[in-house]
């Protein structure tokens, strides 16, 4: 016989994200307090969501339990994330145990098969199967990219010298910024929506012919290019070299024009293409902004951007190194996180255990098995 | 006879800003192409526009010289500054010499005073009859406080950790961050208009009730205290010190309720009042943001703002001390006073003279007389 005290309850913990400069956690207050009404048992790192200016106090309130490090993952049935642990952290993990974090596993993941080799159950988010609409209440590739272009427009608004939207007034009128965006994803529908939101004249391009509907949509205009790469399914087809460098070269002259560019062209687990050459930002205006949200340890979409800083060149334009805003607006990048990390959660707990199974489409898709393993 | 050559040419001159941070500029490039075709010659300091991010180059591709303040201050007939220059400055200039700036003239002006009695024709914006339709073009006090009213609503979804406007997603809505603009003047006005325009939910407050119409015409809310100072004629009549306190206690309940707080109520020449208290801020959330706009020397209207800092406070509060945003944003702000001043210039030029009228409803109000004249 059981009692409900009895019943088996499962630990969820999150502990404080150890990458420099990731203000994020995996747990918000207010969805601990959903976890802990569904029967979860939640630990909290202590200091976890310091980041976020989430006090230990407030994990308290919402019904966690607050400890240290090695307490917490003691006894935790399930480690939540956002950002792949150091190694260290991972080595402390033990068989069975279940990992759940935006792991970069298409990136350089040694350590990461390391940790499943010893029988660790890992699961990635950014191996989500996107277009599944079971999966997108689990999507934190997109909820991340969301705030990621949100922020990128207020960071260029910010760093701009002039007013984003046309200023009419006795002594004059100021001509609104222009804007382009490069790349239709999440992230670069959201920077342009919120640029217009700003008032500026924006302009949004997209090797994929598709985004040109989507572009128009929100009210921006879509760079056009002579040479397309229209496959005539909606796709693009790849380019002749000839048409690639000719394609280059109008993007170049395009991008002069303009008072702010954005960039989004991330690749995951790989290193993201110059969209934006050291010749075209010495020949901008000054006063011009770029923001680069490819920005990272492998370069980013602007020579010359490095990863969270602010470089002015000589011409006096400012480079900005993005390539983690989702960190630099933590509450409410954590809170849509926390949302996605435990509706996956949802998916994979049954009776107060966590049930793997691998034909399942989005297990299937997110769980990082051994080599060789079906 | 006098060819055109040998008529009378007016020399205008724009020097470097001398304040710790200020970047503006009293002439940018395109109104300099203006000057010059209307038959004035410009000279430029060299190093003026840096801070805009006006090369002397561009200076000199408009039609301006460029020199040293020396050869510059020497050959003027007017002199064209953003804020009062040191006192040192202020010595170079010659009886009959004119100078035209926001010169604090309401603060401490004893080295106003003493160039003033050298002979030196002192014309200082701040003075400017801001409801006389005529000098509308001029009213720098207005397009500088938009500046800063705009910047305001910027640098708060900056530094703000969450989103702005409401977003809904699969996983959940996020809702949209509270703002609350005190004061509804110019720089007031702006921040509710682009604290709307990126989705937040606002409210406005002013003292005066009047306001209120201009407040909820921009779609904003007013915040109703149940004292009010309406004297019945859409002026604020003086309030009893009990009904201050009660005013103070409704108003400091109020603030705790909001996200962001923008505070916008500066005294010309004198101390600010203080609005939000230390045990307001004290008593926000965390995550909470304040912008002070009246920031500066002789305090703010918020306890414990600093100047140009971010403070962050024990209890997660970010305090901004945005005493002086349009220096923040040089490049709009500089081109909106270049508009201004030339168009006061306009109004005191004939025969490439200036020729000053007390009498005039403008330059009777601008102009620093000295102690005792008429």
């Amino acid at each position: 016989m059981t009692t409900p005290d009895q019943a088996r309850v499962l630990v969820v913990a999150a502990i404080t994200e150890r990458e420099p400069g990731e203000r994020r956690v995996a747990l918000v207050p207010e969805v601990v307090e959903r976890l802990v009404a569904q029967g979860f048992e939640v630990l909290v790192e202590s200091g976890a969501g310091a980041g976020a200016l989430h006090a230990d106090d407030s994990y308290v309130t919402s019904g966690a339990k607050v400890g240290s490090l090695d307490e917490v993952v003691e006894r935790a049935d399930v480690v939540l994330v956002v950002r792949r642990p150091p190694p260290e952290t991972l080595a402390r993990l033990r068989p069975g145990q279940v990992l759940v974090g935006l792991l970069d596993a298409r990136g350089d993941r040694a350590d990461l098969d390391t940790a499943v080799a010893r029988g660790v159950h890992v699961l990635s988010l950014d191996l989500l199967p996107r277009t599944l609409s079971r999966a997108q209440t689990m999507d934190a590739l997109t909820s991340q990219a969301s705030v990621a272009g949100y922020r990128a427009a207020i960071v260029a608004a910010e760093a701009f010298g002039r007013y984003f939207p046309m200023m009419i007034t006795a002594a004059g009128t100021a001509r609104p910024a222009t804007v382009l965006v490069l790349g239709a994803g999440v992230a670069g529908l959201q920077a342009i929506g919120t640029a217009r939101r700003l008032g500026a004249q924006v302009t949004g391009y997209d090797v994929r012919p598709a985004a040109r509907g989507e572009v128009t949509s929100l009210g921006a205009a879509f760079l056009a290019t002579t040479v397309t790469a229209d496959g005539g399914d909606g796709y693009a087809r790849a380019l002749t070299p000839e048409e690639s460098a000719a394609q280059r070269a109008e993007l170049d002259a395009a991008i002069r024009r303009f008072d702010v560019v954005i960039t989004t062209a991330q690749v995951p687990g790989g290193a993201p293409p110059v969209l934006v050459s050291a010749e075209t930002v010495a020949a901008m205006a000054p006063g011009s902004v770029l923001v680069d949200l490819a920005a990272g340890p492998w370069g980013g979409n602007v020579a010359g951007s490095v990863p969270d800083e602010r470089v002015v060149t000589p011409g006096g334009v400012t480079v900005i190194g993005a390539g983690n805003l989702p960190a630099q607006m933590a509450t409410g990048a954590s809170a849509a996180y926390a949302r996605n990390v435990t509706a996956l959660l949802a998916a994979v707990v049954a009776d107060g255990a966590v049930t793997l199974d691998p034909d399942d489409d989005v297990v299937g898709a997110v769980w990082v098995r051994p080599e060789g393993a079906a």
